[in-house]
């Protein structure tokens, strides 16, 4: 027996196309919305609406804006010769939060997976090479760029091929380093991060 | 400084306003949106107006539907003698799965409690009484009342005061057992849970 009507099944749906929502959240969310008034649900619906029609790209760096080019990309008072390549627009916010980050970014289109078919073409590579060479030709150099990328699979490969490709444009290329993490105890994590992070090592001042 | 554009501030918020949904996972969610095709958008903020014009509580039982009556109230497949009051529709959903029962619904507009400013006059038990005497002026009364509600504090307080009520009127009421779930093992719950059990415990044939 069809319990629900047409209208809330779709609203499920919709629910659960996102990341992380399955089926008995997407239901718990349509059954809340369906209860509310109906400024809550126009609210919600004119917020959708609203992204779609303001944000988008920032059209040097990637990051969501509503302007032509976003806030970072714009302030007077950061690096213009560092670029933090990121993963996604949310890496970007965590390095942000962090605070110690005072050069540009650029956000790539996703990460090499030839599983998923994601080759050098599809990640936003070549709007990254342009974005460098223009600058050079400007005479304003990018003296570093710094992959900040998840050491995963996808994320090693998409560093290493980025690293390849950005040291014949004769600049400094370097990645965050790997490690322990902060109030994390050396015996719970395995030995290639172990390795790694004897590797990373540095001086005490 | 400000990395998010203001409409997608806006549309986490909303995300937010989500029962289990928090600050991280409506990050996730938004950006997730911001990055789709401009039809995916306009599909949910259609989903979610067609919600709202279409969806509401059925006349008789508090069941989301779209036309006057729900289809569980309109079908002539189920036993008009039998009511099971439940706390919201997603428990109305979770009896229905179950498909071993074949009567009608009330759904509570609230659980009693107190400290939330929840009493009789909230939680819509006066729709069900004149519901309960309707049903008997008309010659077809009901003949059990079933309550389905979780054996929490407020629960419980709601279940002994519906009884309480019902009762007076002159009709059976039960309540769902309260036990041991199937496929649980035995030394996993607590001594209430237990003696309940013990209680509700039948004969085998």
């Amino acid at each position: 027996m069809e319990v629900f009507p047409e209208s809330l099944d779709r609203l499920m749906e919709e629910f659960r196309k996102l990341p992380t929502i399955g089926k008995k959240t997407a239901q718990r969310l349509a059954l809340h919305l369906v209860n509310q008034d109906p400024q809550v649900l126009e609210a919600f619906a004119r917020a959708i609406l609203d992204v779609k029609d303001k944000a988008h790209p920032c059209k040097i760096c990637g990051n969501i804006t509503e302007g032509e080019i976003c806030p970072i990309c714009a302030s007077p008072k950061r690096r213009k010769d560092l670029i933090c390549v990121v993963e996604d627009v949310q890496n970007l916010l965590a390095i942000e939060r962090g605070g110690s980050y005072f050069g540009l970014y650029h956000v790539l289109r996703a990460l090499l997976s030839p599983m998923d078919d994601m080759g050098p073409g599809q990640i936003g590579v070549e709007d990254l090479l342009k974005r460098i060479r223009e600058a050079k030709d400007e005479g304003r150099p990018i003296k570093e760029v710094i992959l900040a990328i998840s050491p995963t699979v996808e994320g090693e490969t998409t560093m290493l091929f980025l690293a390849d490709l950005l040291k014949q444009e004769d600049i400094r290329v370097t990645r965050i380093a790997s490690g322990i993490p902060v109030g994390g105890s050396l015996e719970y994590y395995d030995e290639l991060t172990l390795s790694k992070a004897m590797e990373d090592r540095r001086e005490l001042d």
